[in-house]
């Protein structure tokens, strides 16, 4: 290597040690094997590290492929306990014992052993185990004691939690009020909690806390009350976008295992996460062109009557899913409940109501300025739009509750499902209304 | 007040001034204006500021008319300067100079000032002036000493940031880095700033921004890089649920000015939210009712195809909209951009070939078990259902990217306009495919 060559190298360390994590790994990813063992060598231990555990799953294999054993075990110190959990559930399962008991150094095999056990989409598989707590007969000096030979990282360290003597999690100090309250009693500025969740809990509820409550860090307790984890307010961005990609799925349709990276997955891929949702639909729809072919007779005799149904049929759609939106927020904060069951309804009939008239009012204007129909027809058109306003309102609000209350995901009801029941019953109701009114 | 009551207040005091900021305002909602005013004694200063800042409109100038002037001052100094700017926007304007004037202390009314100048929904509307800075030549120990002189609360001071001397920012250090590192050169332990927002940015690109690099303070800059201020990740939550909830309205045609509190509003109000998007689909649903009026003739001769409509409508809308649903993530995450539209329009080509292949061989399935029509018809809805799907994947895949490109928010795209498009196209081509293969 001659001198040039070290100059350079000096200056891409000098660039890349400078650079967010984040940007280091979304580089990484594009990197060749020769590049990225170039990088390797020259990132500063810890962020390779805090890069390493942003990687997407293949590029971490190929990595560890690729590092020797001293080197793969430098880079397993450098991880928190929850970053380790995330790679070994990565690996292939014959490569996790190996690991373990090659890398992963003795006395942090038992909280990795407890953390691997949370499910998926659990707080304990996303909670951090880096926290300091005393007692709250401790001083502030003891406690900034504590803080200094920690070797967290920093900021895992802006508060400190305090528990009685039982070591049941009471609050938490600010950092600066440990300093700036040298003298005082810890309990004099201590912030009593006021929401913590479970480890078992569904890390939906870290985001509704944080979000609530507007908390830099989420305490984690055991059934006991005792700390067992803690989740910043950073990470509950992270699931609340990632609980938000799962709810725009499901409302429309989408299954998926991982909601991100449109260019990575293949076409196949992309439309096998699409297709089952339109298989369901398509095989539903039975039930709407067996109502037409029921009708079938009428509709021959007043071919007019066809040229309405894409109209009434997108309005109980829209006024359907406009409801369950509505009503799946209310539940997610909070403020609608299943006990409410009754009001609900009430409220989106007397909605329906009035959303429905000001409809068949402007309908009425639309038709007699554009088309050329009977009374008869108009009349049946403008019935059957109250109705399916009415109907798609009141079934668009409770569907979401009766959805919450059996515990399947409001979201997964608001789309298709809403659509396909919103469809038949808008069809059945035009026609039994046209018999009557057509007199056919 | 004999001692029993003495002793009643004395327990409520204990218990309310225990409480979240969050429950007291709460609680403070519902509250008689009498109870309001007993609690309003009982709670420490921060306290009831903390829970002032957080109760609605209406509450927050029911509250200020009860108090002497004495204590709305002294409530405004415990306001942050983002807090008072909120009440300041809520206040009646002929209320505003009177309370800048009045209340408000001479040296903090430069920064309202300027706070009450950014656009609804900037950055600089929600930002914190709350934060420290230090030369990256002062010691640590001179950092510590800012600390502990500050009066900011102690949330707020979880970094310290550093800029150069022409007070550029720089980097920012964690208070517990400076704790351990008290013989350091600042600039040892400083992290570099590998992301901040204007002031006048989009708020949006806050919640970005903390959900891409996990920072717990988003720092927010001026043209010459100077800090101004800082956004809190706990705030970013609010700001992400915040877009969430218009994402969801304009999915689905809401149009909310303020989306919560569904049982506050009245029925109108609801009503209204609701009734503009369900009137523009109905105007809208004038093609649909123009093309099927068009091929009436058809329709009557093969009354038959009118069972599929329903069917072919609602797969289009759905296919159209899993593709819109994908490709808005994808810009939201700044994966996908406008430059790659021609390769959006080549992968849903290509998704939509697979995905509408099977859907028509399932149906094909379907109509061969359930219903007897001729091979005409099932080959009519079988090119129409192809074609359709192949459509509605391309449509629903650029008219994202094209509403980015003009500064309309992709969302707005995603739910009923794409359903009006794409009905009516559907309608065309299955009407044009029916002429040709039944030859009618």
């Amino acid at each position: 290597m001659n001198n040039l060559d070290r100059e350079r190298l000096k200056i891409l360390q000098d660039k890349i040690n400078r650079m967010d994590p984040v940007d280091i790994a979304e580089r990484l990813e594009d990197l060749s094997k020769e590049d990225t063992a170039i990088w390797i060598k020259l990132l500063k231990k810890d962020l390779l590290a805090d890069a390493f555990s942003l990687l997407p799953r293949d590029k971490k294999i190929e990595m560890i492929g690729s590092l020797s054993e001293d080197r793969i075990m430098s880079l397993m110190k450098e991880l928190e306990e929850d970053e380790v959990v995330d790679t070994l559930q990565e690996l292939p399962a014959n490569m996790v014992r190996k690991f373990m008991n090659q890398y992963i150094e003795e006395d942090r095999r038992p909280i990795i052993n407890e953390l691997l056990g949370f499910p998926k989409d659990s707080v304990g598989s996303i909670m951090s185990v880096g926290f300091i707590f005393v007692k709250s007969t401790a001083t502030p000096t003891q406690a900034l004691e504590k803080i200094i030979h920690s070797d967290l990282d920093a900021d895992r360290l802006e508060q400190v939690w305090v528990t009685n003597q039982s070591l049941v999690l009471i609050g938490y100090v600010n950092l600066a009020d440990l300093l700036r309250n040298k003298n005082k009693n810890i309990e004099e500025f201590m912030h009593p909690i006021n929401a913590s969740v479970y480890a078992t809990d569904d890390q939906e509820v870290v985001a509704k806390l944080a979000f609530k409550y507007d908390l830099s860090e989420i305490p984690v307790t055991d059934s006991e009350g005792r700390l067992v984890g803690i989740v910043p307010a950073e990470w509950a961005i992270d699931v609340m976008h990632e609980e938000y990609e799962e709810d725009l799925g499901n409302i429309h349709g989408i299954s998926e295992s991982s909601p991100e990276h449109y260019w990575d997955k293949s076409v196949f891929r992309l439309a096998k996460d699409r297709t089952m949702w339109l298989i369901i639909c398509l095989v539903t729809a039975t039930f709407t062109s067996f109502i037409i072919k029921r009708y079938e007779a009428l509709l021959a005799s007043s071919v007019a009557l066809a040229a309405y149904i894409p109209m009434l049929m997108d309005s109980g759609g829209n006024a359907g899913t406009q409801s369950s939106t509505t009503v799946i927020r209310g539940i997610y904060t909070g403020e609608i409940e299943f006990k409410e069951f009754v009001q609900v309804m009430f409220k989106e009939l007397r909605i329906g109501i009035i959303v429905g008239l000001i409809l068949v009012i402007v309908n009425i204007v639309r038709m007699s300025i554009l088309d050329s129909v009977s009374l008869g027809v108009t009349l049946t058109v403008s019935v059957t739009l109250l109705t399916t306003i009415v109907l798609s309102k009141i079934i668009g609000g409770i569907l979401p509750l009766i959805a919450e209350k059996t515990h399947v995901d409001p979201t997964i009801m608001a789309g298709p499902l809403i659509t396909t029941i919103v469809d038949t019953l808008v069809l059945f109701v035009y026609f039994e209304v046209a018999t009557i009114l057509l007199g056919v």
